[in-house]
């Protein structure tokens, strides 16, 4: 029997400020990675946004950014794997106050944007988050790119890691996601995106963007939140994957 | 037998900004209230100075503050009672994640500055911030002005809280702080200093601005960590009290 | 012959955050006020809508606010005269900055938010901003409520003042806004809207919320700029002066 | 007739943040670099430092920086060079408002931290600054690392450049300065460190820490202000350079 975690990023929100539509994706998925007011997301929109997904009994994580709002976490930062370390704990921390105060339980950790990129090629930020994670709480699942040095690292230490797979973006021979500057980056047709990510689950396999056949883990899909076309396709995936007997489920 | 607390505000620095001498003063005191990253500190920041805190014994506390870094959470903002309950989860939360990073125990909060004043003053702000230390766990100590709606409200819902006097500040009739911008508004010299703390612990008594003797209760006193003389009126402070065999230990 | 300008408040999204539609509603106004990076607003997002204000010969003006981007500028916040005058300095400069790289004329400032109605009540912070303005630039027009002490302390100095109402809120018999909180605060009936905006234009005349007819003077209109009914809004109050022969045109 | 300008960075301090000695090193210097709030400063302190520099008579500038209060602007970020453009024009502006309300007169332009060093390597980075001066007022003179790429952009656009040298850092054989991460990076000496700078001016060379000699020009040298040496070799400097018939003004 076949499985898989939908994830998505959402408490993106800021102030007066409305990013992504979280009421509503919240139907599809299994696992929500929430902005803890970093690179996006503020105490208001986290409590909300807390207990919005624990209603709906969706898994519950920490989506820690660079300190960049402007950026939206999104432009690469020289900080030292020390700092990577402290600005992890501050905000795991920050999210649990939300749901422990709901009574609730903290699932997993997701690096977002530029911390995410630059940890799946570092093994030291990649250090720095999984100590940070397993000196919080050692019981948090770890999501990162698949096959990313994120994963990896993660798995030396013994932390329970997810290995993230993507539905609409390509992949290179090395197994790492094509560059978004690069022309072939994203897959807009639903059909391939659907394909991609049933191949991924069930044959752990995924063809390059060169047209290789190279091996992927898939524990867990991201599913984008804004965009107008997000609802759509997360229904899109969801009926795909009950259709191939695929359990959607948080892990 | 007589006991009371000895806290101090720390932890106040912020990236390249250094405020305060928080490892000299540790020596002297019993509770470190810890900024989290609103009004001042940082996660770096935040991180050494539970660390070194915990190493001393000293009780850890978080300072919650107003997002104001720029007015170091001195200027009154009117923020409705929801925000200021997310604020304080949110500031409880963060700090949490360090101190349990190091294995240790939180011990109590403090709200800071402008909060701290809008709060002993106000029911509302004094509600919101007894339900997040409520929620977030009830097992933590609220630090409030003595006698003030804060302590009040946090007793209603049966908390534990404690009372905080200071030794260099004079009162009014009512027991409120003689607001700073009054000319008797502070003790200079510390003989008085001692005294009048003395004199809250022993009598629960304090002289007010205008003479007459008023209530009070002192679990705690807060003592200044910046300014040149704050280590030495801190030890200062600290044989007083053991020469009129007072304890000092955290509650 | 009537005159009149229309202004709305823009440039208030940021970073990957959007909020209002600038580029339509630059259609229907004579004036732009723009957000400087302090309740809202990037530098990236200010020098794009300059360009666009001055590419459409919109008048340019500086939307000053409290540095509280959460709030965004709407929460009262008890700070200095000097404070009020130095964030007043520091934000007009950093919009001429831009307005200076495309060769274009800053026209006006038009204090935000709560910054705004607190100076309508203040003497000291009309102050603070009319020394900002005119220490500045003598030449800039100050924007403020019709009637109110920004506009009287504006014209004691002798710089040029704009009286602006509001089509959609209803006033007190003082000249003041009713408040937002209060039931008839607002005015949806757009037919009712329109012939206020109109009275007031002609007539110098206003109906209190409570009935009675006041003197106001109408200089300049608020245009909403973002929900989703602004742009019809926009268009119909720009119908129906250019009906009523009142020539729309920046001061 | 030899001529420098001593240079130092000022107005850094934040709230209630005080760094550096900006009133007395004041007396030694003739060009102050302004922090603009970005990386250091507030508007107040903006307002103070500006005051306190044309009170003094020394050249006013702008010391932009990377929005990064946290780290002070001195982690690499990697963002456009549209955005640097923006940030570059921004901060110039804030400062200029309140050297206008002063009826002063802005002088130069200086990046600071990782600004200024990612810029002495990257044209791309160096065009954008130099096209946002020249944008917001051709008239101010760019400071940069002497010979490096902003120094050269800024030459070619034809607006007015500063080549700055350091006394107490070492330099590579190509003219750039030896990492501060490597042993060799800083002269603790102060005869050194004098006589570099004496050889800098009036010989344009100076021996580079493999200890060959390479050209280089010294228009104008950067001063630390903070540190508890900073007064006392800021004195001593200017009394070398005395000694030596150098006069010292600035640009």
């Amino acid at each position: 029997m076949y499985k898989v975690d939908l994830n998505c990023d959402m408490g993106e929100s800021f102030g007066a400020y409305k990013i992504g539509n979280d009421e509503e994706i919240l139907q599809f998925i299994t696992s929500a990675n929430i902005a803890c007011g970093f690179h996006g997301g503020d105490p208001s929109v986290m409590n909300k946004t807390v207990k919005l997904a624990l209603e709906k009994n969706v898994a519950v994580g920490a989506h820690v950014g660079f300190q960049d709002l402007v950026g939206f976490g999104r432009r690469n930062m020289h900080i030292s794997p020390r700092e990577v370390y402290d600005i992890t704990v501050y905000q795991i921390g920050a999210l649990y106050g939300f749901v422990k105060a709901y009574g609730g339980r903290m699932n997993h950790v997701k690096p977002h944007g530029s911390l995410y990129n630059m940890a799946a090629r570092s093994e030291e930020l990649s250090r720095a988050i999984v100590e940070a994670v397993y000196k919080v709480n050692p019981e948090l699942i770890l999501f990162g790119l698949s096959g990313s040095k994120l994963v990896k690292e993660g798995q030396k230490v013994g932390i329970k890691v997810a290995n993230e797979v993507f539905a609409d973006r390509t992949y290179t021979d090395k197994g790492t996601l094509t560059p978004r500057k690069e022309e072939n980056a994203l897959i807009d047709d639903r059909n391939e995106a659907s394909k991609q990510v049933i191949r991924m689950i069930k044959d752990r396999k995924v063809i390059s963007a060169s047209g290789n056949e190279i091996d992927i883990k898939a524990d867990t899909i991201c599913i984008h939140g804004d965009g107008e076309h997000a609802l759509a396709f997360a229904r899109r995936i969801r009926d795909e994957l009950k259709n191939n007997d695929i359990i959607i489920k948080s892990i």
